[in-house]
C-alpha cells in the first residue's frame, strides 16, 4: 500500500477520502449530552459502527499546542509549540508564536500532499492557518480560515472564490457559525472532489460560553452533526477529536476562581520574576487570557525550590513542575517554558495579576482549559479499529494519533 | 420538607424511593460504548430526561475509599479510609481495614434510617458490607452481600430468606452475576416496598477483565440496564455513579507495565523502607494487588526529599506527594498514608516487588485503577437537576455528592 512518512511515523495512504475534525474545546461530556438529546445521530452511528474512546491530549491543553501535535503527529517537546506565547530566553521578550518559523518539524499535511493527496486544511481562527498551513498551497493544497475566507486566493490559499464554492458568506469569528463553516467548507470540497485529505479545525467560542446542556450548544452540535453527515455522505472516513476539554472555573456565585500567580509571588518573593499565560491570544473574549496553566520565569534560580513549594501549597494549585520535570513529564521543549510550570484544578484558573486580565469581557462566568482536567478528550472514528489499533487504543492513545488511526482503519 | 443530617450536610427526605448505584470500576467509556451499541436504553433515557455528567472521585481511586466517601458524603481526610490496607504507625503492622472501627464518622445510611427511611444496603463483596453496613440493621434496615446472600438472617442482616425474595440462588463472586444480583435484589426489595432508600454497590470483576467493547461486558451492561429499569419501574429515583474508573495497564505485547517501587527503592536507598499497596484485598484475581497508587514508608525521614525526587524521575510515575501534601491535595488522613504517596500514569501500575505480586492470576492482561486517570467517573440521574444543583454540577462535583444530588432533585 502506498504510504508517506512524517516525523518518524509511517502513514498508509487510505483508499478513500479522509476528514479529521478537531472540534476545539470538545470535552467528552458535550458529545454524551448531545447524543443523549438525539442531536448527533450521525456521530452516534459513528460510535456504534466505528469506535468511540478517550485519548490524551498534550499539555498545556491549549489550542495551538494540540493542533500542532495533531498535524505533526508528535509531542510539543519535538515540535516546540508549548503555548501561544513564550518568553524568548535570548531577548527577554514575550513572543507570540504566530508563524511557522516557531515550529521545529514539518507537518503530515505537506507530507501527504507530497505523496499526491489533495490536502485541504480549513480552520476557524486565522492564527492556526498561519502557524500550521505553511507549504500546503505550494504543493497544490488548499488552506484558509473561515475568519478570513473572503481573502482566500488561488496563489496564497490554493482556492479562488471560496465563498461561492461553499455557498455561504464569511461568518463572524465570535460565533458558532465560524466553526460550522469550517465543516461545511470541508464537506463542499469533498463533495466536489477538490480535496481528499482534510483537516478541519474549529474554534471553541461556543464551548467557552456554554456548558453541555445549554440549548445553544445543543443546536450547535446538531449543525456540526449535519456537516459530519455531509462528509460521510461524500465518502469520507471521518475521525473527530479535540485539542482540549473545557470546564467551568467559577465559585458558587458564578465569579471566576482565579489565582493571580505573578502578584502572589511578587508579594512574597520580590519582583525578579515574571509569569507568562501561554493561553493568551488575540481572541480574549473567549477566556480573558485565563487558563489552568502558567509559566513562571525567575531571574534568581536559587529561589526556585522555595517558590515551587510555596505555589504547591496554594489551594487550587494541583501541580508545580520544574523546567526539567516538565520536559520529562509534560513532553515540553525546555527553551519554550518557564523555570516552573504551574497547573490548577478542575474549577480553578491561574493568571498574572488582576490588572492584566479584563474579566469584564466574560459574560456568564468563565469556562476555560489548559490544565490536567482538560487533558482527556474524545476520539470517534467512523470505521472499526483493526486489531493492531485496538491494542494501541488499550494503551495510552493520544489525540495526536488521530491521523495514524484514520490512515490505518 | 423533612430532612436528615449526616456529617455536616443536610439531606431532604425525598418523597419517593431512591436508589443510588455505585457501579464499581465504571469508567465513563463503558457507558458511552454500551449506549452507542443500544445496550442501555433505560440509562440512555435517564441521560436524556435527567442528567449525565462527570464527577470527581476521591484518591486513591479504590473501591473501599470511594464507597466510604459515598455513604458518608465526605472525603477520606474525614472518614479515614484511605485504602484497603494501611501501615499502623503505632504497631508497624500492615492492617486490613475490614471493619467499621476504622471509619471515623457515621454513615448517611444510619442517619436516613434514624429519620424513618427503610434503608437497604446491598453489596457484591462481603468486605464492603462489613466496613460500611454497621448500624443499619439495628435501625430496621437491610444489609447483605451477594457474595454471602445465603448467610443473610433477620437479626444480623435485617432479612430472612433473601434468596427466595430475590428469586435467585447465590452468585459466584468472580462473575458479572455477582453485580447483577445486587441490582436485582435492590429492585426486588423496592418492588415489594421493603426498602425505599437503597445503596447498591457492585464489584468490578468484569471491568478488570474487559474493555468497553468486549461482547461480554456489553451483555453485562444490558443486564445492568434491565435491572435499572426495574428500579425505575418500581418508582425509584435512580442515580448511578462509580467508585473509580478503569484503564488497561499493559505494554504493546500485552504484559503489565509495572514499576516495583519497593525493589527499586531498596536497590538505591537501602532496606529501611516499606511500600504498601493499598489496593490489596482478598479478591486478588481482579488485579494482582497492582494499582496506580502506592504508599512509601521511610524509617529515615531525612531520605524523603531524595527518594521523592528519584521516584518522580522514573518513567511512568506521574505524581509524588509528601504526607502533608497528600493530606492537602488528595484529602487523605495523615496517619493512614505513607511518608510519600506515589501515583502512576494512565497505562502504568505501581507495586511492591516482583515476588509480592502473582501476575499469573491475570489472564488477558491487566486492567486496574487507583491513580489520577481513574479519578473522574460518570454520574447519571433519572431526574433533571434543579438550578442550584446545576450550579454545583458546574463546579467540581464529586461522586460522593451523589446522595446530596438524588435527595435534592
Amino acid at each position: 500500500m502506498p504510504s508517506f512518512e512524517a516525523n518518524g511515523r509511517t502513514y498508509p495512504l487510505p483508499p478513500n477520502p479522509i476528514a479529521v475534525i478537531c472540534l476545539d474545546g470538545c470535552a467528552d461530556e458535550y458529545l454524551s449530552t448531545a447524543i443523549a438529546q438525539g442531536k448527533m445521530p450521525r456521530l452516534a452511528a459513528m460510535a456504534r459502527d466505528g469506535w468511540r474512546g478517550i485519548v490524551r491530549g498534550a499539555l498545556p491543553s491549549f489550542t495551538n499546542v494540540n493542533n500542532t501535535c495533531i498535524v505533526t503527529g508528535v509531542a510539543p517537546r519535538v515540535h516546540g509549540i508549548c503555548g501561544n506565547f513564550f518568553l524568548n530566553p535570548e531577548s527577554g521578550q514575550e513572543v507570540m508564536m504566530n508563524g511557522p518559523e516557531f515550529r521545529r518539524c514539518g507537518t503530515l499535511l505537506t507530507a501527504a500532499a507530497d505523496a499526491g493527496r489533495k490536502v485541504a486544511f480549513i480552520t476557524a481562527k486565522e492564527k492556526l492557518r498561519t502557524v500550521l498551513g505553511d507549504g500546503v498551497v505550494e504543493r497544490g493544497g488548499i488552506v484558509f480560515s473561515s475568519e478570513k475566507v473572503d481573502e482566500a486566493k488561488k496563489e496564497t490559499h490554493g482556492i479562488d472564490d471560496a465563498m461561492s464554492i461553499i455557498g455561504k458568506p464569511r461568518p463572524e469569528i465570535y460565533s458558532g457559525d465560524a466553526s460550522i463553516y469550517v465543516l461545511e467548507a470541508g464537506a463542499a470540497l469533498a463533495e466536489q472532489g477538490v480535496a481528499d485529505f482534510l483537516y478541519l479545525s474549529t474554534t471553541d467560542f461556543m464551548q467557552h460560553k456554554f456548558g453541555p446542556e445549554a440549548p445553544e450548544i445543543l443546536d450547535f452540535h446538531a449543525r456540526i452533526d449535519a456537516a459530519i453527515g455531509r462528509l460521510l455522505d461524500a465518502g469520507c472516513t471521518v475521525a473527530l477529536t479535540a485539542d482540549h476539554g473545557m470546564n467551568a472555573k467559577n465559585d458558587s456565585e458564578g465569579n471566576p476562581k482565579v489565582i493571580f500567580v505573578e502578584s502572589l509571588l511578587k508579594e512574597n518573593f520580590g519582583d525578579a520574576l515574571r509569569v507568562i499565560c501561554p493561553i493568551t491570544d488575540p481572541y480574549v473574549v473567549h477566556h480573558g487570557a485565563l487558563g489552568s496553566l502558567v509559566m513562571v520565569h525567575l531571574e534568581d534560580p536559587s529561589q526556585r525550590a522555595a517558590i515551587a513549594e510555596f505555589l504547591f501549597n496554594q489551594d487550587g494549585i494541583t501541580e508545580v513542575l520544574t523546567r526539567e520535570q516538565a520536559v520529562d513529564k509534560l513532553e515540553l521543549a525546555p527553551d519554550r517554558i518557564g523555570d516552573l510550570v504551574v497547573l490548577s484544578g478542575r474549577d480553578v484558573v491561574v493568571g498574572k495579576s488582576a490588572e492584566h486580565h479584563d474579566l469584564t469581557v466574560l459574560h456568564g462566568g468563565l469556562r476555560s482549559h489548559g490544565g490536567r482536567y482538560e487533558e482527556l478528550v474524545p476520539l470517534v472514528i467512523s470505521k472499526p479499529l483493526t486489531p493492531a489499533l485496538k491494542r494501541m487504543a488499550e494503551g495510552d492513545p493520544r489525540n495526536f494519533d488521530v491521523f495514524y488511526f484514520i490512515c490505518h482503519v
